[in-house]
């Protein structure tokens, strides 16, 4: 392992935008700590698609626009948010920075926003919720059956978070990295055992996917909360209309960031379809692939009610911490603002399809 | 010639894929048979092409269904085979490692699948199908006539073999490869005299053409056998007309794997008018630029009935024999269990065009 | 910083396009200097796409056309041009030269053309159009209120220029290079007092853009002066019908040579539209990504009746002065005039969309 | 300048195609005579366009077809040529080696084939038909005017030339290459001198246009040899009717191999339309990108009458005079009659678009 560079206790200078980050972070990370955090599955077909197809669509300036009044605030399942960044449910984090998970959400609060928590945390749900001082959100991971669910959703009831995200497309755990033995899953009871396997039998169908959730499965969930449910990892409006008509409040659309099938299509590329399919009767959320302020305004003008970031918010917190993480979120917004500013947009809900263009043809190099 | 490491014993650590195990047989090769096996024709535009093709095919997540009865198993020919992959017949196998097509024969009934063996085997047809344990597939080469097509004909169906897949596409052939003495196709006849061409004679039409098969003699070899018979290399739905209506039970619908004609289109492209001409009368194979799973099911996808898999498994033969190979092919049963248990896809005969979605504009870089 | 090189006193010998100019500049220019003229915003996608965007227009040789009649010459607001191409309004010229904006101002009349000085130019506007000997064009930015634009515009008319163009897209001024104390807007007041803002309040919103024009600003500006008065920044078709529909003379299409919002189209992807919203009623200008004579025989084809250049001219100020600036104008009316000659074009009103096939496909490499 | 490999007295080992002749004669030639050989003008888009053009061309195998009566024959003007490759007209090929055009056209006519002679031919007209021992066809450059080009056909007419190939698509001479005083324009008496210009007037216009051909020019020239006329350098469908109408017997579709005017869409993109617009009244061939027998296929594909090949050849004549030059024509051959015998192609006739199949997004990386 090479030597690493200590945490920064300011944020770097000369910072324009999250990716400015990105040298620091990597410069900060054991190597294959990076590699787990930057990787896609296989060819990295979808990992690469997701930013590249930001690129296709073209953003029209409109000067002269009165936006004085402009602002980033939205509403979100009664809860109003400065600005529609929400960090994505990343697993582990203690090994980014030893203040995990709590410095992540401490910055989100402090930027009046909000943050998932990830079932993978490396800290209690109960000291994370602490740290933040506000109501946070909850991804869920299927716990092989509805009694090891049950508990760890009934837990996190209790502990105060106020949304539920249903994560539901990665039904096979395949570790990429082995976590140090200081940094586990917490919350999680041990798993429960694989299924015995005749040798006729497929570990993929008789042993994963039998320990995966199912349609009748979401429906039993729905049942089990009150609390806003969504559903993360959507692809297809069949699928989006399904979860909608079992009383869901919403959904992610996303690919994992492009960590689990290679070769699905760019995430951005699934969000129309979905939205139509949905047509409001249902929040949906977009993630896989922001990277700036201005996808944020794309992914907005094509649909979405708000947005997970990712990766970038990891490389805030591998450089500098909450404050690190916080920065993040802060230049996400600051290049929102500017890029509403600039097509004369001074609202998030007037981020319409009508403000932008979609070329076929024009691809960075 | 650089100094070769040995082959394995074991399959390698750390092997995710097919392609990882690409840079161990790489080290393992002299660079002029690596070179023999990956090489394309002339630009290598069709070479590139055949892997490129896969990636415009997008596959769509469905979480959430059903797939616990799952399984990969298809019938072809009256013979259940647990998975669909078939080894393609390449040649001189002994040039990659000294157990050569029997390793490969063996590996593939151990994993319940199938292989086909090449004319141009380095081994004899009665040892490879003892190795095998199992009726094999005999890949046929014209033999210049028809009375030595036939002597070689009889002694494949003597031997057990029980399907002849007849290759129509390479009558031309150019030594690319210096092959060692001990290395020889022991399986022909000397080769019929070359034709004795006059000056204004063409040493294509009037000689090698002049050998070549032509329909009248597909008509022939039909009747010589009762066996299946496919037809190797078959790109325009015409030709596939013609092969089913000659009274053959199927084709392979393949490019060569980029090694004959450059600027044909990729395999992959011609797959599906062929599909659609044929409709069920026969059964259409795929071949050409299969690497992983992934590719098996959008071949599928497309109406393939079975794939052949070429280089891959040369790649597992020449780093650790038939160990190797039949680690190759359990990859790929793996990672097409996999992919299909992501779609909600339990069985082959699921995957239909449905499932996916094809692109024009998203590539790889 | 490295050791410079001095400026030239001639113009270096084998070059036959303005990009030759290119290395010359490079090495006489400090690095950060050099990365000011050149950078984009952000990921330079827009950047990137202006030039390329040419590429996708094919120009057709006509030859044995009879052009022994043929000019360069146009007419705008009453003056004769030689040939179409106006200097750019860029800012602090003595960054690149110490003869700054009066070089570049010199070379235009020298070459019978215009150009066009910034607000933020280095010099004076009085000694810029007494070195210049005729009147030249004012680049007009917004001054925070109307009360000290006013101020500016009419030093500006007293000072006898002779056409106004406003620029409007970018409210937002972010330096992006420390500028020496010896290089500064000599001819603005100091700014006025940025908004004192609240907790709550954006930066964006509440600051920069209270401070920006808006279209009654416009409205009111078009009555302090009866000079030509034309927009620049325009990109959208409706903005372009607005400007005229409030008595302009024309605008300016530019993104602002991709300094200002990443992700817009390329500028050229703009101008058809605006062209045809338009249809005569103002002038249309091209900017951003002219680099050659070709470039801006299709600019004309697509509709623009003059075109303004930038950062060629520099290259050439950096390098030699007035006397660089003078030879890149010379070099892009040769190879504009060349290029009319071999399509058969006799004159800049010839020049139509008929001369020039568009392509989607075909993409320097 | 860098010590040279003399010339190959026999042809190189391990070749298989033109293009493996270009790094001997790289080798074999100073730096700034293979700049000159391989250069485009401007930004090489339209040199690099010639030779894609052809990769989205595709071929399809059509196996089992008889071809045992394959040839590629073609008459033209009343000669029947053994294959239809035509040695392109290229200037001052002593540069490339001491037996310069002698021996391009010495190897044509040992392979059956035809050459055309340029009017920039270092060597006289009557010593190079000398050395062919067969008529050859002459490349007309105009003149300045009328007496001094009708001098220059007389004289060629005289000499045995049998074919005139009127090139009209580089009015202007710009040298790119200071030729050496034994390396001249041999056959051209001095230059008319240029036109006085006032200082108001145009190099471009005034100058050299002047001293180009018009269409009346054309006319004229028809009117003055009863010899096969071609004109080349055509890429408009309006410029070949007007061509055929003036009674000439055919054309030339060339973009000059990219060397003329950057921009121009490749060759192989405007001779469909022109072959479509002449059906058949007069002969179209075909110039710019062929490297290979594939392209060659391509070109009568889409409706070509025969093809000129440029830069392959002098590769051949560099490396090892007529033996290499004579080597790339058969290589040629060879490429063709495969591709023809793997497409089931008995004939150049037989060779129609049915054949190929055009793709607009399989891009050679």
């Amino acid at each position: 392992m090479n030597e690493l560079l200590p945490k920064l206790s300011t944020v770097p200078e000369g910072i324009h935008s999250p990716s400015d980050y990105l040298p620091y972070a990597k410069e900060r990370l054991p190597p294959e700590i990076w590699r787990y955090l930057e990787e896609g599955s296989a060819n990295n077909v979808s990992l690469q698609a997701n930013p590249h197809a930001f690129d296709s669509i073209h953003l029209i300036p409109r000067p002269l626009s009165d936006v004085r009044s402009g602002h980033t605030k939205i509403t979100l399942f009664g809860q109003t948010l400065a600005h529609p960044v929400i960090l994505a449910p990343l697993a582990y984090q203690q090994l980014y920075h030893p203040h995990g998970e709590s410095a992540s959400a401490m910055a989100a609060s402090a930027q009046e926003g909000q943050s998932c928590v990830s079932s993978l945390a490396s800290q209690t749900l109960e000291d994370i919720i602490s740290a933040a001082g506000q109501p946070l959100w909850f991804q869920l991971y299927w716990q092989e059956n509805r009694e090891r669910t049950l508990k760890l959703l009934q837990r996190t009831i209790a502990a105060g978070y106020n949304a539920i995200i249903f994560t539901v497309d990665a039904p096979v755990k395949q570790a990429t990295i082995q976590l140090p033995t200081t940094i586990q899953p917490i919350n999680l009871d041990l798993p429960a055992p694989f299924p015995a396997l005749l040798p006729q039998q497929s570990q993929v169908f008789n042993g994963w996917m039998a320990q995966a959730p199912r349609w009748e499965d979401l429906a039993w969930l729905r049942d089990q909360t009150s609390l806003p449910l969504l559903v993360k990892g959507i692809l297809h409006s069949e699928d989006a209309e399904k979860v909608i008509n079992l009383g869901c409040d919403g959904l992610v659309v996303s690919n994992h960031g492009g960590r689990v099938l290679d070769g699905t299509p760019a995430s951005l590329a699934c969000l129309p379809p979905i939205v139509s399919a949905i047509s409001g009767r249902g929040k949906v959320l977009f993630d896989s692939g922001i990277r700036n302020g201005r996808d944020i305004y794309k992914a907005f003008a094509l649909g979405a009610d708000a947005v997970m970031v990712g990766r970038p918010y990891i490389w805030g917190l591998a450089t500098a911490g909450a404050l690190g993480v916080a920065h993040i979120i802060r230049l996400l917004r600051d290049e929102l603002e500017l890029t509403m500013a600039l097509t004369g947009t001074a609202s998030i809900q007037e981020i319409t399809q009508e403000k932008i263009q979609i070329s076929r043809n024009q691809n960075r190099n």
